[in-house]
């Protein structure tokens, strides 16, 4: 692998991505049906590739949790196939008329769907992202250019050679999907330059590799994925159903981005709803990270961890289970605070007064704003997208969950006999 | 003007889009019919501002065309006026609900519409884009800051100074409207590095300016406004409305980006056909640069200039009374030429053939495509989109033309009833 077969990649990907726009939907999914078949019947050797992993990583000394995120079983390669199987029954995007207009000179002005042409997609250690991005940007008639992370290189690279042989068997060329072959890291930087050849960048990780493609991408890219989100419990909220919501938004998943990272509480709610929210989270082992009005209403309880919050807490994307908990005097203090600190990512408020949460949806510039409900749902699955590449916090294109249409652009196409511009 | 005051202009934009955001549709129409009445209002004092630039101008020893396209007098200070009310009458797109759909759950999910935020625009001579672009900023609910080419700098600081008077008597932010106060071009590349403060940046001017911006824009920035635009000639199609459509997109308006700029002509047509076109090519003085079988068929003429084409013809945007010819020998081998050539902006086929004409708007990938119909139908006009900033060749988030709506982005609008993630 060198700088040169980089490039190569780039071409062959522009040249496949091309041919690819114009195959019908049912080739593109007869290959994502391949691949479900393909993962079955090469189970042991994915397997075995991934042991190579698994054991330089215990070697490399990766934390339980990372050696689970990169673990495949027959079990979860056989959840791969079947979420891959899924996208073949979503409907097809490509070649789809979003307008439709007759002139008033009889010009018929449409808008056809069409595939981006090639995405790139730089990612971390989850080797199920390898099939699910080749399943839907193939679903969505793009080639893909896929570098995954180190720690995963012997699975991504079998489960690109079990994709790659079963798009080929479909008649799709096995330069739909190429992996960039070496973990060298130079290559990241190479593959962020070369707009000549790549359509768009999708990160899929840490808020560094986030933040690193943002700055050297020179294609268009995603940013998202990274969120200091928020749930405001208002004045007026039914008390149980905040405990609810922002324990949800804390607990159910705390490593993802929408889980929540600071509660704000109103100041005349505080002292009903602190002790009850407290009380949940002992349970759960949530760290209470409070300003000094939450930590006086709180007092000192051996139950559950209570830190004082310094300044940069309510910048941070936890990430675990630690939750910032601030106590504001009103419904515009907590709107100041998440524009002050929040990444537009996911928003809640918890409110029974239409006014209030009328202003919080309209002054809340976030990819998604909720009302009585918890932020982990901002997710193409819960949304209806039938599955997501990223959750966006771009305002161009795309923002929030991406599904298949946001991985198209369109075409004008226009219908004259003979019109001429007078 | 320095660099602190451009990062206070920035500053001051932000603030502006946020406020201009929750402001009605009414209060955002009142600003642009203050704008036409504050322009009716002003004339004298724009024309005598107008003046300076056209007395720089010709003492620089601009060129009559130029100094034409800076003139402002009583009639086109009336058109602009005109142009800006008839923004008013178009429908908001901001707040739009997108799409409205109800989870299985019981969650409402919508995405609603709503501004960018700032817009940054630099353009070159013609003044009336400071007040086009500011109607069509404000509809959409987003702030502006401005940058004018230098020949127009006094033009357009009058014109700003009335924008801003007119939106700040309808109740809105002068820092609404923005204008770079100097023409010093380290403005320019300071600008594209603001992106904390502008969302998108818009250029409008030469393939120079389009480079510049798409090289060292930070943030988003629109690539469009500069086409390589081909017309193919097909063995079926009828010769006359041939002639009539590729006259058209040559002669009608020459200096714009979706003007032809090579006909490509079937080689079973070009017999009868190149005769023709040469004959109306003559009245109109267009000058066709030939490859050699055109050349050949057509023989020395008196009344047309024919030139041999050279290689770097095919790759140049002529903006002028010329004209690349070239036979093909099929649709195959014009679809090649438009691909190694073409700028993805604008391409036409003239054909009776059905299957030709949809094999062109499968293949051929450009903002536009179309059928029996003259390029210079490309324009948010003439698409019903009832006005244009740009014409983009970008395929994320809008492509070819772009009026309101593509100077929106979404958010979700998440409505629960204590939902919580299973």
């Amino acid at each position: 692998m060198d700088s040169v077969e980089l490039r190569k990649i780039g071409k062959a990907a522009t040249s496949a991505a091309r041919s690819l726009a114009s195959l019908s939907g049912d080739v593109r999914n007869k290959a994502i049906s391949n691949i479900a078949d393909g993962l079955s019947s090469s189970r042991s050797e994915i397997v075995l590739e991934n042991s190579r992993d698994i054991e330089k990583g215990r070697k490399k000394g990766l934390s339980e949790a990372v050696l689970d995120r990169l673990l495949l079983n027959d079990e979860r390669i056989d959840v791969i196939a079947r979420d891959a199987l899924s996208v073949v029954g979503l409907s097809d995007p490509v070649g789809e008329i979003i307008e439709m207009n007759t002139m008033p000179n009889g010009l018929e002005v449409s808008r056809r769907r069409v595939p981006l042409g090639v995405i790139g997609v730089i990612y971390e250690s989850r080797p199920n992202v390898t099939v699910d991005i080749s399943a839907l940007c193939l679903k969505s008639g793009n080639a893909v250019i896929l570098r995954g992370g180190s720690e995963a290189f012997h699975s991504n690279t079998v489960l690109a050679d079990v994709i790659r042989a079963a798009i080929l068997d479909a008649g799709i060329s096995k330069d739909a999907v190429q992996i960039v072959g070496s973990t060298d890291r130079k290559f990241v930087s190479e593959m962020l330059k070369m707009d000549e050849f790549i359509d768009l960048m999708i990160p899929r990780g840490g808020a560094d590799l986030v933040a690193r493609v943002a700055k050297e991408a020179s294609m268009p890219s995603i940013i998202g994925g990274v969120g200091v989100c928020h749930t405001y419990v208002d004045e007026s909220a039914s008390l149980d159903m905040a405990v609810d919501i922002v324990f949800n938004a804390k607990v159910q998943r705390p490593s993802v981005c929408n889980a929540l990272d600071t509660m704000l509480v109103h100041v005349s709610a505080a002292p009903e709803y602190l002790p009850k929210i407290a009380n949940a989270f002992a349970e759960a082992g949530v760290e209470m990270r409070c300003d000094t009005r939450s930590m006086s209403i709180l007092g000192s309880r051996e139950d559950v961890k209570i830190t004082p919050a310094v300044e940069e807490d309510w910048d941070t994307e936890h990430l675990s289970l630690t939750a910032g908990v601030k106590v504001v005097d009103s419904l515009e203090a907590a709107l100041d605070h998440i524009l002050d600190h929040g990444t537009g990512h996911s928003e809640a408020i918890v409110t029974e007064d239409t006014s209030s949460a009328a202003r919080f949806l309209n002054e809340v510039d976030s990819s998604a704003v909720m009302v009585n409900a918890s932020t982990r749902f901002n997710d193409g699955g819960q949304f209806g997208l039938g599955a997501e590449v990223a959750i966006s916090t771009n305002k161009m294109h795309a923002r929030g969950p991406m599904g298949l249409k946001e991985l198209t652009s369109y075409k004008w196409i226009v219908l004259g006999d003979g019109h001429i511009r007078e």
